[in-house]
């Protein structure tokens, strides 16, 4: 007999529902959490559907760690600590080998980051996940995207280019020796998240977002909001270590960096004064900064070596 | 040209994001919203699908205004006035006549309720829309499932039956003289909120709900999590006045009333001294109550008229 909505979700769903603050969670109308004093809550939410973000066959323990981590990525890019999330889940059948394995990778990272799952719903339809997120931030502190300032250095994070270049491989049936695809695929399905590095980040970066679109796109987000220009290095730019491993083309490889989406790095930017201590945090984090330009007067200049770099190439956007 | 995500986000929906508390809106990373000291925070979300909760044609207008409705039913369901939501919207093209009316359905309840849409994302996918609905409550206050008591009074606010009503009508193509399905459809997809009442409920009810998925199913968690039983008087249920308009059979329209879901109406349980004061916020909100049996132990009963009568129906689930 197939099992019901409400069993499938006490099976896989209603083991990691309590934690500090949270008052009410999966099985009410509404969940209920508590605020520390001083503290603001950050709400994000993402939606990951089959054949769009991911691929049709993609391993279920990868979407539910996934779907966590765009949000999880988008609490980072505020600074703010994960609190706890809730989950919309939509799909074709009760097939419990997905929904065990999917349920997996989501409470892996959710574990990790101390953040319990305290509701949602489970709908049928095409394969979709929306997932909520919330976190807390220090009352008035939060690194937005308006914050940059003229002279600011811009960092990213880890490396640039691997999601896109899975995509890249996977969209065009692109076969390297070597399994590039299955290795690149899964490596961008299962990113480290840039939490507690962020956290750490709150009193001393300027502005911040998380790569999603791709970095030229992206950065053209903080620029608008604060009302700057940029000039980018391409060379400073740190590639996934992959580019060399299948020996990607260079120029394939700079436009992945610059526009290729999914890798949910943090872009941010920070006073010159900083360097020091951004360094001190990367090193406690083990997560490698690489400084890739500066804020400036004007518009979004590219030079790579100090020549100028054509960019005519719009962001991802879903229309 | 085919307008882009972010420029329908920014002409859709970034004009109702402000208001008290609202510390950041649309178009950062996160959100930031306050919490008031001696507050909670209720949260909840759910999915609408099309030919899964709305059928394929439907005004977009309505789909817009149903899909925080079923969200703002579960704030009310918990007593929690309504702060803000967020929104996820899949839809398969940059459809503009979809949606100006949807926002326009959307935020005609939101605006009622004085609920900023605080942010979101749009996707291209099979429509579907999910709203994350978040609402105030007085700390350690709140209309939870478990509270009902052995010889509470359960009520039900409205009428019953018009939701399954339309969707058998529209189901099954059966046309009736008048315009029945178009009549009830409608009705059915603009369902008026419960919030104001509910909160107005917090200090005199023991329990409450709303009827999503049918009042016996609905009224079944309230006693699998209060461990009680109950008493139905079938005859007490309100039903919808269209199932007399258009001479609906007595079992048809008994059987839509108990197991029918989508009136998103209130179910609750109260004590027997609390029946005045309840009936005068029923009339200070112009929302009617209707007494349509109590809890007792053991397990649930239906009678009508006196007699016993035969209940054999599971609840909806979607799996």
């Amino acid at each position: 007999m197939a099992i019901g909505e409400f069993d499938l979700i006490k099976k896989y769903f209603t083991t990691h529902d309590s934690g500090e603050g949270i008052c009410l969670g999966v099985g009410d109308d509404c969940a209920i959490i508590d605020i520390p004093p001083q503290k603001q809550l950050a709400i994000t939410t993402d939606t990951q559907i089959e054949n769009v973000h991911f691929f049709k066959g993609t391993d279920p323990y990868q979407i539910g760690y996934k779907s966590l981590l765009v949000n999880v990525s988008d609490l980072a890019a505020m600074g703010a600590k994960p609190y706890c999330f809730t989950l919309s889940l939509t799909l074709p059948s009760s097939d419990e080998y997905f929904l065990e394995n999917f349920s997996k990778g989501l409470f892996s990272l959710s574990s990790k980051l101390n953040m319990p799952l305290i509701g949602g719903n489970i709908t049928k339809g095409e394969l979709s996940v929306t997932v909520s997120a919330y976190g807390l931030l220090p009352r008035g502190k939060a690194l937005r995207r308006d914050g940059a300032c003229i002279d600011d250095d811009i960092y990213v994070t880890g490396s640039l280019g691997l999601a896109g270049l899975a995509v890249e491989l996977g969209y065009h049936h692109i076969e390297l020796a070597g399994g590039a695809f299955d290795q690149c695929y899964k490596k961008s399905m299962l990113i480290e998240d840039r939490c507690e590095f962020a956290v750490d980040l709150l009193d001393y970066a300027h502005s911040a977002l998380d790569i999603s679109d791709g970095l030229v796109g992206d950065l053209n987000h903080i620029l608008k909001s604060s009302e700057a220009g940029a000039l980018i290095w391409i060379e400073s730019i740190p590639y996934a270590k992959e580019f060399e491993q299948y020996c990607i083309d260079e120029k394939i490889r700079d436009h992945l960096c610059l526009y290729g989406g999914g890798d949910y790095e943090l872009l941010f930017t920070a006073p010159i004064a900083n360097r020091e201590v951004i360094s001190r945090i990367s090193e406690k984090h083990s997560v490698p900064v690489s400084r890739i330009g500066k804020i400036k007067n004007g518009s979004l200049h590219l030079t790579k070596h100090g020549k100028m770099y054509y960019q005519n190439e719009k962001t991802f956007e879903h229309f």
